[in-house]
């Protein structure tokens, strides 16, 4: 057989240690609060199967058939109508574009930017797909540290002018993993910092319409008047996360060029899916469809840290989010035991949980933090799970 | 505003020529031959209907939620399963992969084996979305004359010793621009000289199952006993285009690098989709299905070869395919006219042609050829349309 000769960008890639969990969930007694997958009951099933099939019958061979790579027109306008509505993005010079998944909107970003050996600077800990994105673009991921309210600006400033990145990548509401919310005081000041140090901000906001506590903040792209900030999100956690669409909105310069770079990867994003979505957004209640998923969220996130309050060691703390899908433990160092050997022992106890190394830009930096997701286990899971978690604790 | 520094990969690709003459080609008058379109008669629509309907009903959650990057497990075994039957693909080293198209494919081998700077050999010309897919990779494209039969070897073995590539694509049967087949002594040929400068091959078939004419000959990816073989292909000619599923034959060692890539690409290839196919392959008909397809083909072809005949100076030479969905004309160097001229006056007389330029790996390369698709247009639209081309000769 062949030895191969792998790029450089790729030989050292190592599969999303969550997708590689996912994988090996098999064990139906194993209570997962690994996944990052949206509840099963955030999908609109009815109005989908309805939709889908007043295409069959109306417009099959525009659904069938080839599309614009930019996405299907009448989705683009429907979403930046939204996105201007509810979030104050688009300014003139902005263009949206649909995606596959807002993971292809971060890929895209970095491949238009970024040439081999290039800086983008993450928060750390960050979202491990993003984080793979870079580095199979090429690309260096450097992290900065994520404190309660966002970023440690000052240690932002310290890196820009050290390393020259050309992306600063973010996700300020309900961050993956930590589900930590950036003040409206930092997001100002980041952009500020990258308006001033000439860095382009990759905002990802897969999670902002799941708030369901707090007070509503600016995006970053909503203060983008010198238009440096690409803004990427989807409707993963809203309507389908296994459908693919997603979104970019950004200077029309950029998303031209993401255009060129999205047609040589996938030509398009599936039409008929871009068309159940237009309906969708059209045709059916979509404030009313939100409002359950938050309700959904809002109890399930208020089990899992009631649950947490109840089970946990004054010693161990935790992010209580206003949105998103994720809470964030972190062990004391008092204990001595870092968030792989906790993970393992958790595994003993069927209770599945992403270790925080996971996250790190550093691959090879220690964590004493993990992710749990509220999102996807019943109520019983969330109880007993964290009961569990609590008994790993007491027997450590 | 801000200027931009994009990487130097993306700064100079331009969008796909076809790509923007299909966006352009909203003139209802104009008769297109520019497309590379499948027949919307090759999408059977009832039964995708009937089989979305099973779909929501029985197994919504499932298909609308996140799935494997690898693809949806029963799709990968249906997969190969045929190819294993048809096309004789697949050893014990081979694995299946579903792709968000074939194009993807290409993109995710060249990623996994170039890094930038690097060479791909390509037939010269070739599909443009894949000379585009490895531009963005950084990529650089050398091409080989294609001939009648295939690629010149000598040529080819030359170019090998002089670039060091790490990927030859080629598309061997019903090639797109041209419709040309490589004679099965050809392709054993170009087996041996990858082997023996260690190239690995990228084997295209997206036409594979649309032979209307001539025998079967066996594709590379068969002869494949050192594991020195990716093959692609999709359902985009077969079921639908613009569901975007393709897939991918190769070393397991090589998928397993493609699927790290995808996953920081897309995540994984929609799912509903994925199951749509499964269930088209399991419980329909295919090989009738087929059997229409090339039917059509075989006739559609036939009209516009016979039109070309009827119409052409004797000058003017052009490709006679055994299947796929371009012929492919070369106006005599006496002529004195390039062919993006030729298109030029050919729209004048609103007909579109893709100039052959556009599929040139050096872009700046002249072409006396032009492309013309046979599927997408109407019977009466082929004879019209050739007769006005015959009118484009006449009065230069």
């Amino acid at each position: 057989m062949q030895a191969y000769n792998f790029s450089d960008k790729i030989a050292n890639l190592k599969p999303s240690a969550i997708r590689e969990i996912f994988k090996s969930l098999t064990d139906p007694t194993i209570i997962s609060f690994a996944a990052g997958n949206p509840s099963p009951e955030s999908f609109p099933v009815p109005d989908l199967e309805r939709l889908s099939a007043d295409i069959f019958k109306n417009e099959s061979t525009s659904a069938l058939q080839y599309g614009l790579t930019e996405g299907y027109t009448p989705l683009r306008c429907d979403i930046e109508k939204r996105q201007k509505e509810v979030f104050s993005i688009g300014k003139d010079f902005d263009e949206t574009i649909v995606v596959s998944g807002g993971q292809q909107g971060i890929e895209l970003a970095c491949k238009v930017f970024c040439n081999e050996g290039d800086t983008v600077v993450c928060e750390d800990p960050s979202f491990i797909g993003a984080l793979n994105s870079f580095r199979s673009c090429g690309a260096k991921t450097v992290g900065v540290e994520l404190l309660d309210d966002g970023l440690d600006t000052e240690a932002l400033e310290r890196t820009f002018k050290e390393t020259h990145p050309k992306l600063l990548y973010v996700i300020p509401t309900f961050q993956n993993p930590t589900g930590i919310t950036t003040s409206l005081e930092k997001r100002k000041k980041i952009y500020a910092l990258a308006k001033k140090y000439s860095v382009i901000i990759l905002e990802d906001n897969p999670y902002g319409e799941l708030r369901f506590g707090g007070e509503e903040i600016p995006t970053i792209k909503s203060m983008d008047t010198d238009g440096i900030v690409i803004y990427c999100s989807s409707f993963s956690k809203i309507l389908s996360a296994g459908m693919r669409v997603g979104f970019v909105v950004a200077p029309k310069e950029i998303t031209t060029k993401m255009v060129v770079a999205k047609q040589a990867e996938d030509v398009h994003t599936n039409i008929f899916f871009q068309m159940l979505c237009h309906k969708f957004l059209t045709e059916c209640d979509l404030e009313a469809h939100l409002q359950g998923i938050r309700d959904l969220y809002r109890r399930k996130a208020r089990l899992m840290l009631d649950a947490l309050d109840a089970n946990m060691p004054k010693e161990v703390s935790f992010t209580r989010p206003d949105g998103g899908l994720f809470v964030w433990c972190t062990l004391p160092k008092s204990m001595g035991i870092d968030c792989e050997a906790f993970a393992k022992k958790a595994l003993q106890k069927k209770v599945a949980v992403v270790p925080g190394s996971t996250f790190n830009c550093d691959t090879s930096a220690p964590s004493l933090s993990f992710r749990l997701n509220f999102s996807t286990p019943s109520d019983e899971q969330i109880v007993e799970g964290v009961r569990r978690l609590g008994e790993v604790f007491r027997e450590l």
